[in-house]
């Protein structure tokens, strides 16, 4: 077999930046169990027709076909029928319908898988990536204080993710905005329904147009006054990281009862979460943003990672009043999504983050001669037996190649059982040790997540 | 949309039920990293020609295609040679001289993920499903004290699996046995290397099939002598706990130069292994353990889960002189593969094994109204601040309904911040507390797993 490269857009780690990537995911499952966010995986398929509803994402999933049906008619239209879920919300609410009977409402939980799109691979863009997700879910009726725990479970999560202590990950910027708010607003103006749609798809182009492109297609295309496209954009440049917007947005003279609604309920959202704001992590009432054509229908979230703007929206959300529906019940819910391969792997493939050895291995046990690998083993199993991971030298080669073979993984100590001593092979310090009772230092028990800047100033 | 039904083949746990399934993840994981297994994880997907490299699998293969494809034909052919990886091997193969210059040999790495399979769901078999897998690879060669190593971490890996203090499985049986051993004895009897294969395959029956059946099979199809046969036959019967099975191969009067080293190894392997057995994990030379088509070229293994004997081997693997070639560099490797959801998913979908609540949560704080949510979430800040997990009640329902709720999540403890108490509802037992400082029992701190008959005798 010729040397294999990679497939453009499946992305693959290095044991060293797996590591890292296991750190961010235990932090996230901590973070999101202490709230009390429930596990779940879901199949990594969906019948096709649940994975079409939304038609725009079609182009993107990959569809499913057993190879034998190839040849064998029968078979075929059996396993026709499913696909590759794109994303971990669908899955979820197809969970909850199907499961409804036996889960407890509001039901919370949380959900780190791969999920797969068929796209064009480019930056922070792939086939196959991570994503962490958290939702509440309600039957029949959800209050609106579990939009603000999932802001709050979140940020508390990125928070932990971008403390140096920690992962150290670059800063986040949670953009939170409310669709009634906006909704209310252009109704407001006087926009119809349709106009509302067209006009909310048109101001979600400031991130790509220019303010004066967006007004001229306000203009020409949703077919609105000047003074509405004016309003519109007035709106849509409001920023405040306090409840401040709220006399902004007065300060235009619209009025609507629904734009009351949405403004009571963002000024709540960010009044409550602003607590939790740190240099690293800051949120934002932003009202440019809209979540495009989701099916939104609250609160709406946008994430941003300091010094990847590019990357667009890393970790994005909302309320729907219709999570899922059977017809006769309807679960609404409020989630959010963090794009963690996205976050991840521009970082660690760019040499920004790794971690300083590549096995989980402390201790590198020496053998002297092949007759005393016994002896050996017996020192790795007493280490073990108090959790300190370790590993046994594959040859009895000359000392010093035993070193380097420590060395090129990281592995800090080497101990040599014929003497009873122990080597930290960064310092050359050498003491005797007892495998019953030796301890490392804490920083040493497991590797440990470095940035660039750590490594540079180290 | 109409209430989905499963899909047959791919199982899905409840919240109480992926609990479980994590901390079995959770103990394989810390054991393997205590031996120092690095982890890694391959994407889904490989090319099919690498898919297909054994003939026999090529019908179990989930080709994967972009729906947009079917309409767009010049997106056709790029995607057209991807399939899911059914097995952990192939893709770990493929990574090793993907990464060769970029891993230090011998490489030791462990996998958890999922595998699909697209064939006829049955008991224990699932299309999609999870298996762990440990590999050491070596870069020209590898010794085989590493063969002894993977079996030694896989048996103390399942150990702790079966231990009632842990996960409570039931107890496993390692059958280990070594393809030189047949090899050479089969050489010894006289026999051509086709011969071989086939009175190996013939005999792997002996689990379908009685002894005279598989007896009369050597005689027509392979064409092999009475005694040819009888002594075949004597091989795959020899079972032992300890290394005297070599005396008892030894009384068939074969002499090979294969078969003695193949002795030789096995009784090391199983000498080596015979401390770590328990009553629960007991390791056992079985001389009929051939491992069918696989590419085995030494030790092979198997392991039959207790009282679950009908799901066939739960724990396969064993060594590959070229697990890996590239043409210039070979490299050889040994491993053991779990299949996660074979053993579990059988014993949560019969009950046999849940945890004792839904949630993580081990503190719900009561809402006397909502004007005083703050000061239920400021107790609960302070619990999660000193790792305590907790949630806040969704709703000021009556507190009678607020400890149902509790109740039937399994939440042990109720929080009434206006009394600055706390209540034990299993015992109805309610005492003052300081959210600064409480701190719950241990074993209530995490959901723990219990078994059918902790359930029965509790």
């Amino acid at each position: 077999m010729p040397k294999p490269t990679p497939l453009s857009g499946f992305p693959e780690l290095l044991p060293a930046q797996r590591y890292v990537e296991q750190q961010v995911v235990t932090t996230l499952a901590r973070t999101f169990e202490l709230h009390g966010f429930a596990n779940i995986e879901t199949r990594a398929v969906e019948p096709l027709d649940q994975l079409l509803r939304k038609g725009d994402t079609s182009k993107e999933v990959y569809v499913l076909r057993r190879l034998q049906a190839a040849t064998d008619g029968s078979a075929a239209d059996k396993d026709k029928g499913i696909g590759l879920h794109f994303d971990l919300t669908v899955p979820f609410a197809r969970y909850v319908l199907e499961n409804a009977g036996r889960l407890e409402f509001p039901f919370r939980r949380y959900q780190i898988q791969k999920v797969w799109r068929g796209e064009r691979p480019q930056e922070g863009r792939f086939r196959e990536f991570t994503q962490a997700d958290i939702d509440i879910v309600g039957r029949d009726t959800l209050p609106f204080h579990h939009d603000v725990e999932v802001a709050r479970v979140m940020l508390e999560a990125l928070g932990r993710l971008a403390s140096p202590d920690s992962i150290g990950l670059p800063g986040f910027r949670l953009q939170v905005n409310n669709r009634k708010l906006i909704q209310g607003f252009y109704a407001g103006l006087g926009l119809t329904d349709d106009g509302i749609d067209e006009v909310m798809r048109l101001v979600d182009k400031l991130d790509k147009l220019s303010v004066a492109q967006v007004r001229e297609l306000l203009l020409t295309e949703a077919g609105v006054s000047e003074e509405q496209a004016d309003k519109a954009l007035a709106l849509a440049t409001i920023r405040a990281t306090d409840d401040s917007f709220v006399d902004t947005v007065r300060d235009l003279g619209v009025k609507h009862e629904l734009l009351e609604e949405g403004l009571a309920e963002l000024a709540e959202l960010v009044r409550a979460c602003a607590p939790l704001a740190t240099d690293r992590t800051r949120i934002e009432a932003d009202l440019s943003i809209a979540r495009g054509l989701d099916y939104y229908t609250g609160t709406v979230f946008e994430t941003r990672l300091d010094g990847f703007e590019s990357l667009g929206s890393i970790c994005s959300g909302g309320r729907y009043d219709a999570l899922a529906s059977d017809g006769r019940t309807t679960y609404p819910g409020v989630g959010i999504s963090l794009g963690l391969s996205r976050v991840l792997v521009p970082l660690l493939q760019r040499g920004e983050l790794t971690s300083d050895r590549s096995v989980p291995s402390v201790v590198l046990v020496a053998v002297a001669d092949e007759d005393s690998r016994a002896a050996a083993d017996a020192v790795a199993t007493a280490l073990r037996a108090r959790d300190i991971p370790c590993e046994v030298a594959p040859s009895a080669a000359k000392f010093g190649k035993q070193i380097r073979h420590a060395e090129r993984r990281g592995i800090p100590y080497v101990w040599f059982p014929d003497q009873g001593e122990v080597k930290d092979i960064r310092s050359g310090n050498q003491v005797a040790a007892d495998p019953a009772t030796w301890q490392p230092p804490t920083q040493d028990l497991r590797p440990q997540v470095v940035t660039n800047s750590e490594r540079q100033s180290s």
